[in-house]
């Protein structure tokens, strides 16, 4: 079974910024604890700046995985466009959020994508990943 | 190791409402099959459809458990007596809603409890009951 | 055929203040006129301060009667739990309000309550029970 | 004693168009059935599609009529003139719609008439006319 | 001469909790330090967590006191009958917040409470309570 | 040189409405009153309660009259139609209100049709008719 | 085949007023150029400044043509009713405007009439009018 | 007869500025014209740019002035206590504004002087101080 | 000990206007009142109308008392100055409305300038001024 | 003539998903068609789902076409960036929507794009381009 | 060449409150330091908490001077008047704020003054005088 | 030393586009003459019109440059990815804008960038380049 794990904007940085808020691990670390820890799941990783390759890649995560955890950063609060593409593709989508947006700065507490998704996980960190992981281990089309 | 559930207004039909939206399965059901899963955990369950009742629960709850679980339901968009509540316990609170929030009516949209949990899950359906109880088999103090 | 009447916060009031708002009738005496005025109908009352008594009582009548007047007062506008509980009952729900809630203040002239009920009566004073009652007659199940 | 009921735009079309909320009936026949359960009241039926005519309307009706039933339809929400012409009438004028504006799209949600009017009925469908009829049997001047 | 201290919720847990906003003086010595401070009152303190008894203690201590001191916390901000229950009682009612509401989030900058007061007293710590009984000491009926 | 004098819903019931409102003069007294102090004009009176008559009324004084003085009343706050027919029409408009729109409820303090007006005259009761006219006695093309 | 075109208010001043924005042309010589260039359809042209003749004209439009051309005009973001009527009729109605209602005034961003049609044209000047029957060349039921 | 006729911030600068809007004479040249027009009245013109000096001018022109011309300028849309000073003088007080506020930028289009005068004139240049007097010819206590 | 005491706009003119809502008594007799309440007080009264002057006392103030009694009146809602001035200074500042600014027109709800305060009193009269002094009676640096 | 047909994102997905909405047909097959139907244009068709490839492929088919036809999708209700772009090319620009934005989510109510365009056609399905293309055939620069 | 430095509301405060917003210097050094800078400049200093003097400062200013640096600090926000006074004076103006007004409480987000202003500089503290000077080195006329 | 200089979208088309509002001079120019009044930096110029490029150039330029320029154009009021972008780089970042933004469109008056920056330059045309570069020669690290 395979799972897509899609970052968005600035995820590349990960563990090296504002480390108060997002941690210290880098994300390439994140990968590997998944992988030990979900020894039946195949986990493709991608990240991305630009809001249309997000697009061109859940497309096509769509065609060859069994489910996609999505944390689409900044562009959560604005993109009609990732919104749309996560509606459009079949497998089940998980929205994860290492902060809880609800928490932050009033234009963050919105999610288009929300709507698109299986579910939605916010604030747990980088735990948030696992706790999708474990969705996917029961729930498995 | 001991974890308190709370559910909120209405909780007490599920099973046998709406059940396109919240499922067919009893919370006693529930609560059975999650007690199966996580025999390290003491749950205990509680429900109420008074809003300072919840609110009694949680300081109690929060003198005699190692965690909490919230569906605070309908009180979720309206309360800022249970968010302080919330914020005034030292347990860590996750917040569970078993249909996602963000994807329903405007009013809905919004939760002002979650600036004060550990994390929010939501729309899993129940099973975000059991993805809180994974956040704290790794996460409990 | 039984009818649930059912009065939210302050209710117990009527008759005693604002009477230039609500009248001076007590509800006792109300109820009396009613039984005398629908024979066939067995009227019971309820009243309660609490939002989540009211939202028992709801669930309760659900079960035993075969139609419900609500005027839920001041919580018609901020409670989504009871307008939830509204839904989730399967027998008719007829809303009444005493005074004409879009002729006062801008935060009275919303319903949550309104979406989930057979009809809304705003404004006939008191006669706005006979009215509900009335409609009973016709349309029982 | 003279009642009259003024339908607003489109209501011609009752029973024949968009069934599932408005009903199959046809307001002709509405009259016929409401004349025979209030045989006491004369009843004079005018419907219009234009927002003045029922302003001409309302201005005559209270000089020969002891009471009337106002459907304004789509002129609810936005005739600041149909609500002056109700202020200034002073025969009592009932409001109803067929179905519950409060529970339709959001620009349905306000009445500007509610504030002049006797009272105010939502969402009974056709028998929402007689509960007006109702009200009117016992509170005629 | 009586008074009635109600408290709302949360407010169970002064001296204990979020020491910077609140204190850490405990209720029952606030209490027992105005008793010697105005020894012309007997003061009749009530604290709950539930907006509807809280309503019910509005209710009760009207017919037996001469002045209401009110700390409704959060349901301030939200409770149309509290609100209400305020404006149906015939002593005085002082609102007293702990902290200054005006200067907090966003949504504890109204009070629905204060319109049917004496007056509002927000900000001075536990101080406020001592001022509201100064202001009864000279405005009683 | 000929003014158009034209009037809006219900000012048919000038003199008889609201009184304390809108003055005890009929409107056939106004007129005359205006005819004796402003010899040099003849002036055209229209009412109509009809929002798509008052735009035929402007169309077709602007090919005869030298001025209008509209009071369009309640459609002045949602009339984007009589707006365009004002600002179409090449002749000066003056608009006129008898009470303080701005004054008045929240739904009254815009109107669409200023911006095409030569001037506004809010609140002086019936003699804004006669400060309109000395405004064309010294202003007419 | 037979199509209606219906033009509302101010459009029977069409290039006599602000032809910066209109253009030139009168409608009785655009009616002319559609009718060289559709010759296999009927046109039957209306127009009116009264909102519920719009309306009268829809009801009756719809029961013999196959096809509604409707520019609405000022009527488009404030009417309701005739959005009611627009979606009361079963043939098919599209939408014109002259001008880019999207690129003027804030006030008329919306049209309340879209919802009901089968497409909307803006902003292409009177082309509109003719791409509305090349519509109907290649759709017509 | 005393009339005190006050302008606010920037109307010292009147027939140098922006002509296009506020044309090209002087003030003082408009007060000779006044003068010479109503005979009767004894005008006395006051200037400030300060808000305050307003209020101060405002009280004491109420204690020797039958009648306030007042153009507020850019304090129109703010200043709380230029009206609660209308609001508070007994005199009757007439708003000019030179341009129209309801058809210049969205930020101009309310007035919170407005609710405290007789009247309110907008709009007709400088023509608007004799519009104003003229009232007083006819209105003077 | 020193308190300086800052009456804003229009509260020159307490005693003499709108007596219903601001009570009979000129300052001048509350200071003398104040001035035998509370002996151990040297207080030093202010009134300005101007918005920059109430700020330079402030500043001044600040050096030479131990505490500021602020009552802005209609710089309240809207002054960003003064809030700023109420910031900068070190001395404690009470402000104080006569009347309750949450139960007036909306515009006058919010204060800009409580953030900054050691508390805020609001509806009590002059009352207001006297519960100012007891604050600092117990609370003097 | 040369004509660049742009797509936004997620229309490369057009045929495959959510077909009740978009239609079954794909993009080539209905270039093919508009190929036929319009043999004296030369159609260069381009899709990107990334925003500023977007604005890169309108500045090189400004310099190389003599219109453009836009449908930018999710893009058109956030994207100032091609917004600015549309209006800084000199070719017409023509916008096209499958759906009709107006009658769907009130975020897609708006469109940025539209200011800056010849036209726009909105809900005729895959019809609208075919309709963009009518237009250019007689409106060729 | 002479250029005015005018600076509003508790600026007189500078290097005294607040200093790690506002810096530690007075505005007398950097007055100082900014003549040694551009010593062919001729810097002419104002400071006035009071917003109808900064409206005269800038009349004058405006006489005499090639250039103004406006620092309007609270009134920047509310000050419709000192806007209109920038429009008015044919001097440039250049606006400075020494915090980033864009980035603090959401009231400090606008500012009226910008659009009369040749440019804005914000956020570099005492630098953004500099800076402003910088400007009219370059660009005096 | 080292300065990134970062445009935004169609900023590649400036000296071509809007020249009233953009200016004639291409970025070419202005970056030349930038070289010769900062001999002492190298200034590395970016254009992009992707958003996220945009963010990769802010990743890596913060790892060789000691400041930025960034005018991000039309994602400056859309783009929460970019602003958090600027916030994780460590070097200073200078916001520019050619026009005001302030002064512009509504939608073009919020800068979500501005909080992350050092500080913000709008409206001196390009002079705002030279101007960003006049803080760097002050202030580099």
């Amino acid at each position: 079974m395979k799972i897509a794990i899609i970052n968005g904007p600035n995820l590349n940085l990960l563990g090296t910024r504002e480390k108060d808020i997002y941690g210290e691990e880098s994300f390439g670390a994140i990968i590997d604890r998944l992988s030990t820890l979900f020894p039946e799941f195949e986990i493709i990783y991608h990240q991305s700046n630009i809001e249309g390759e997000i697009i061109n890649i859940l497309h096509s995560s769509a065609l060859k995985c069994n489910g996609i955890v999505l944390n689409a950063a900044g562009y959560t609060h604005t993109s009609v466009s990732i919104a749309d593409a996560v509606k459009a593709v079949e497998v089940p989508v998980v929205e994860v959020h290492i902060s809880n947006i609800l928490a932050r700065e009033e234009f963050r507490h919105n999610s288009l994508i929300s709507p698109g998704c299986a579910g939605s996980i916010f604030g747990f960190g980088t735990e948030g990943y696992r706790l999708a992981l474990e969705y996917f281990r029961n729930n498995n089309k």
